[in-house]
């Protein structure tokens, strides 16, 4: 077995056989396949596909190269969630604390923002004291003390997938589909959870830009799981427009909170439900009533222990940016265009998302909206207010928000986007 | 500019733009975009091609990566050729010598042989005494002194294109006509050469196994020397059984000596008048008559003036090799077959080619053909010996030319393929 003949096979549109995919994955994991081979070989990857067979037993193989937590010991039932990544999407923060007061235990490994799509644990970390990186006894115990936690992957979660992120993050090979869904679902596979609901993103602020890529990429993954005995449903839910009326990391906190607390934009709550109706169906718990958990403060409740359990402050003050600018309506009308991926950019280019994987971010930066698709608004009320500590970004962020990027329309018929478009079982 | 975007672009099936190419081409060369990128790169170019455009700034660029020779001190017209290899293509050997005999200046720039395919180098590196690594002013030295020189390229041509070349080799992207047209012809151009006659080779024991991907390297090729200034013209010739009668190092000079004796097989005679001919019209020299430079000794007497000055012994006795196996006919009737490929593999692995590029050859080893294709045989009659310092070898040899390598059939009416398939100007 060699490298250029797995490469071969699969840059001739062949069919890469188990052994060939077993040996490459392995392989490379131990450096034996050298990053130039690898990267030739995802490329091909992109351009021929890989049918349901090859994705199934890559995902298998990056499974097997690392270590598989296990659950068993608790005494619920496990439920995770997934999203592929968009802009606004804090529904992670108010959705673990919220499965685990209707009775099912979240353990809800996340990541960092790269690009313009924010990163869950960046958003918890404008919580003062608060840890993402947590050992697996520590992790555990969480989970088991209060039913949810949010942290960081272990090193030991899938390392084949680890290195080929990294990988194909540098060589223009991440929007292969096989490749994507193989990373989302070995690492949720190798985490043990017993049933995962997975929201697949759609429109300008997601990497997936129309719904039939969108839908390839959920049957792919609902496909994968199924097959690993997970129980595994995926919403298809738009995002042409960010979720909710923040982008930012500490805003979206605040944002979380209000939602815990009974009240929160009403798309947020939307999507917080829903999501969590699938995850308690999932885990064979149909009777829970998570409307019922945010009413009566259960919700809150295990938020509250979730972050002191990890080492946050649940009453500190959330920190603010020292700067801010505020962008007017040019006219009276109907909002029928806030466009996810331009609000993205300019909340990333103002200091809320990072440009490299080591940089920081700043906790208080990003943008805050006071009008979504289908309000009515008026000429020179406040549209949208940027945040950052360091106002000379104020420039290259409106650039963002420039063009088609914001538009307001005279009309009484606009009907916008509904917010989840497709279920896929 | 940066890499992720240039792979982006072609693997988005976009046209690069010159200054992508430019950039690209540099920074790889001088290390600041890794190989995992420039991979990435070739794979997206092989599956989804260049236009003549591209490959011509991608061209410029791998020139403009290192230094240019320069013939115009020399009084003649000069003239060069390259084969993009095969199976007993010594052509090369009688060739540069003869076009000198006629006026021309031949600066043979030549390389090593890989896989089943040889190489000029390894093939003059069995005489006695002689050096392929001549420095830039060695190599004006002889070619002023005897009006040719056949010898490795010094490290400062193209220097672009030998960090690529050694890419693509790991990591099957050898097999882009972009990138293949490219490799040669930057060597050529900065070579200096005036003129130049391209020998694609066309068949099982060629990387083109069509006529139509042939034709497409020659004329990517042409147009390529053209739009440099070079008087370029192309023949395609068969490569569907090996050229003459032996395949590996010494054999090959044995039989390269033959010919300009005045002797040899007739497809060896035929092809090194034909690329003469090709050669001496575009150097301007129409007049010239390579067949008298062949009968009268000056081809001779030439070959005998560059061996000895790059340190060679014309006179000395060849290497030979310890151990020989011979292959009988089993049937009698015509030779409708012996495969290019089947011989050049059980001459590799004889011992007269290498696995990987440090590996030493043996200059005894190869194949020695009794009959070619058309000729008649009788069962029980020799029809190849190998060769090989190492019997241990004999068996695998033996292999490459079992199933249909070589085929008799009792017929009357075979008519071998033409060498000469095309010429593309």
């Amino acid at each position: 077995m060699d490298a250029i003949s797995v490469i071969r096979t699969k840059r001739d549109r062949g069919r890469l056989g188990d052994d060939q995919i077993d040996w490459i994955v392995d392989a490379y994991t131990r450096g034996e396949v050298a990053d130039e081979q690898m990267s030739a070989l995802a490329m091909a990857i992109l351009l021929n596909g890989m049918d349901r067979g090859e994705i199934a037993r890559w995902t298998a193989a990056m499974i097997a190269s690392g270590e598989r937590m296990d659950f068993s010991s608790l005494s619920r039932p496990t439920a995770d969630k997934h999203s592929t990544g968009g802009v606004g999407d804090k529904i992670t923060l108010p959705l673990a604390p919220l499965v685990a007061a209707c009775g099912a235990a979240v353990p809800q490994l996340s990541g960092r923002g790269l690009g313009h799509t924010g990163g869950t644990l960046d958003k918890l970390e404008s919580i003062p004291g608060w840890r993402a990186l947590l050992s697996n006894e520590e992790m555990l115990g969480v989970l088991r003390d209060v039913g949810c936690v949010i942290c960081a992957a272990g090193d030991g979660l899938a390392p084949a997938d680890k290195k080929l992120y990294a990988l194909r993050d540098v060589t223009g090979t991440v929007e292969a589909i096989p490749l994507i869904a193989s990373s989302i679902m070995s690492k949720k596979i190798a985490e043990g959870t017993g049933s995962l609901v997975l929201d697949v993103k759609v429109g300008s602020g997601a990497f997936m830009k129309n719904l039939d890529d969108a839908r390839e990429l959920a049957r792919t993954m609902v496909g994968l799981g199924t097959d690993h005995g997970v129980r595994t449903v995926a919403l298809l839910t738009d995002m042409s427009t960010p979720l909710g009326l923040t982008a930012g990391n500490a805003l979206e906190v605040r944002e979380s909170v209000e939602v815990l607390a009974g009240g929160g934009p009403a798309d947020v709550v939307e999507l917080t439900l829903a999501l969590a109706r699938e995850m308690l169906d999932a885990a064979g718990l149909p009777d829970a009533d998570p409307a019922r958990a945010l009413a009566d403060g259960s919700a809150m409740d295990h938020w509250r222990r979730m972050i002191a359990a990890q080492g946050g402050d649940p009453d500190a003050p959330l920190p603010v940016a020292r700067e801010r600018h505020t962008l007017r309506a040019e006219t009276s009308g109907v909002l029928t265009r806030l466009d996810a991926y331009a609000v993205g950019l300019a909340a990333w280019r103002l200091g809320a998302g990072r440009a490299r994987k080591e940089d920081p971010v700043q906790a208080g930066a990003g943008v805050e909206m006071h009008a979504k698709p289908g309000d009515r608004v008026t000429a020179g009320a406040p549209l949208l207010t940027l945040h950052t500590d360091t106002p000379e970004r104020f420039d290259y962020a409106l650039e963002a928000l420039a063009g088609d990027a914001v538009e307001i329309t005279d009309t009484d018929s606009f009907e916008p986007v509904p917010l989840i478009l497709d279920r896929i079982a």
